[in-house]
């Protein structure tokens, strides 16, 4: 049924449309892996605010499952997935002045269309690599690295001397942040993530690794009046235990999901854990009382509210990477083609890094 | 009817004391300023870990207000007002290392205890004066110049570039938070209060003087987009449009007044607004969806858990006043004896700066 209306769809918005076409990653409609198509697909115009970029490497989220299972219904298929990816400049609109053609670039873009060989993106969703920086490595660093950035370094302000909370530490989001943390000196840095993972958080910086149950004693046991920041990425619903797990001035970050933009009543356990956050309030008394911070972060709407600040912060990020404080870990790159095996690995959680997708194509 | 049940109970709380008696303000009961009486009272010996302090000058705070009209409970009548004073120091406990006698200190007790010639008082809660700090300036630093320190530079972490709105930026807390925010660098200040007093906010730095009437208008008007951080003293019940003024990351501090500790039904106002806030919350959902940050404030709390960020707060402050870069304002200094036109004049408002008190005795 599923793939009668992915067909359908597809032929209708294939109609609709004229002129260019390029290799595409096309959500044909809701469903399963079987809605996802790498084929031709119409290519906007350069309008004069944008780049057009031969893409090289793109990167895998959570996000393109969420989409794919229809999770975000503000985005409507035939839709092409893809949140970042990074290339080569081929073209610039007749208004970007700070970026070229020859340019290496990462974009990115929280509702999506860069799983392409080629794509066409506004300047503002676009940053200039520093030379010498890997397309692998940049690829993996604007969902989890910024998202982690704004936690640790914009809201919680961490120094050295301070403790971090870090929830799903072995995460995408979770190992930018430790490697964030352990930038700001001598930190001190408990994160929650199945034991088996617990040498490899270690090794990436996190001094404290603990198990998902009973986490709260186990760091109380180490730092009896809390920590100075925590990071709450929702995927649970510990948020109240959490803040009892903040020093007096100390912050939490909570940070959002995409699903929780849209009102979909179809996926039992998302679906619960929404209408949980949805009623889930603090009360000023209570932050008053406990000299706390509480604060919230989703990382696409604030890009599009501000896409300076976007843009300094991952100037910040170039300069550590460069620095050798930052090295995001990557757990595999796939050919475009096998773009359903990459991600159905990352939603069976069996990858440690970052996966991403390699184009390779003969026009470039 | 007050005034007996003031004499009572001062006869009872003379009946149980024993040992050396100092001058002091002694609140004899909940109620008017007939309850407010300058004489004798016994001091507590020299523990391990206090130091005693030959007073000088003394802060008048709206807290001292508070006590003395039974909003704060917990205080129980017979007692000593007063939260802040500088003197110098005449003996010290066996366990007390940095600070010797002879040094002028300044101490902070948000639970009272201090309008007294001499005073008893834990090494905790004394900062020992950088050289050449007149006793007037520092005895004007802690409720009003520590509160707005943890707003704008701790929690706000405000930066060259940035805006804050203070509400009642004519108040201590206000008038000291307007000096801290220009400390950051070239920032834009906006603050409410009333109209005649536009320009000595404006003396002070606050680029951009509001009433309290539309300002939410007036200041979208300049900055459409809201400001960095906003300080909200729980004056009235506008947290609600406040938080509307913030930037995508931009903080608001609710600073706690000591009232809310309390769950006194007396008086008809604060009790309205503190039942308001009792009830009021913070959507998480909100948090997130905004990329916004609250936090709550109470310092008197902040220092009984904290004490050493205490410290290290004040030192900062101390380092900003040697750079030029805060100077309190000083109303009027009275001595000891009016301790009632002094506390008069700060509940009628008439002042504008800190109203002090200076303790002038034969035996100093």
């Amino acid at each position: 049924m599923y793939t009668d209306a992915c067909r359908l769809a597809s032929a209708v918005w294939r109609m609709m449309s004229a002129g260019e076409e390029v290799r595409s990653v096309v959500l044909t409609g809701y469903g399963g892996y079987e809605c996802l198509k790498v084929k031709p697909w119409p290519i906007q115009a350069l309008g004069a605010g944008d780049v057009r970029v031969a893409v090289a490497i793109c990167g895998v989220n959570f996000s393109d499952l969420y989409t794919r299972q229809g999770m975000l219904r503000e985005l409507q298929p035939p839709l092409v997935l893809g949140t970042e990816c990074v290339g080569e400049v081929t073209a610039v609109g007749a208004a970007v002045a700070h970026i070229k053609v020859g340019d290496h670039v990462l974009c990115y873009k929280f509702t999506g269309g860069l799983y392409r060989d080629h794509v066409v993106v506004a300047a503002s969703h676009c940053f200039v690599l520093p030379p010498g920086m890997s397309y692998e490595d940049s690829a993996a660093l604007p969902a989890n690295y910024l998202t982690a950035y704004f936690c640790v370094h914009d809201i919680g302000h961490m120094r050295a001397g301070q403790s971090i909370f870090i929830s799903s530490c072995a995460g995408g989001v979770g190992w930018a942040a430790t490697q964030l943390a352990c930038s700001a000196g001598d930190v001190t840095i408990f994160g929650t993530c199945s034991p088996e993972k617990h040498d490899a958080v270690r090794e990436n910086g996190v001094t404290h690794p603990l198990t998902y149950d009973g986490y709260e004693q186990e760091l109380l046991k180490h730092s009896p009046d809390g920590v100075d920041i925590i990071i709450d990425n929702m995927a649970s619903s510990a948020f109240t235990i959490n803040q009892r797990l903040l020093k007096p001035l100390g912050r939490i970050v909570v940070i959002g999901a995409n699903s929780m933009v849209t009102d979909s009543q179809k996926f039992g356990w998302w679906s619960f854990l929404r209408l949980w956050w949805s009623t889930k309030n603090v009360s000023a008394r209570d932050l008053i009382m406990q000299n706390r911070v509480v604060a919230g972060l989703h990382l696409g709407l604030l890009m599009e509210r501000q896409p300076n600040t976007i843009q300094s912060a991952m100037s910040h990020l170039f300069q550590l990477y460069e620095q050798g404080k930052i090295k995001p870990h990557i757990d595999s790159i796939w050919p475009f083609d096998k773009v359903v095996e990459a991600m159905r690995l990352l939603a069976e959680r069996k990858n440690v890094g970052k996966v991403l997708l390699r184009v390779e194509t003969a026009d470039k």
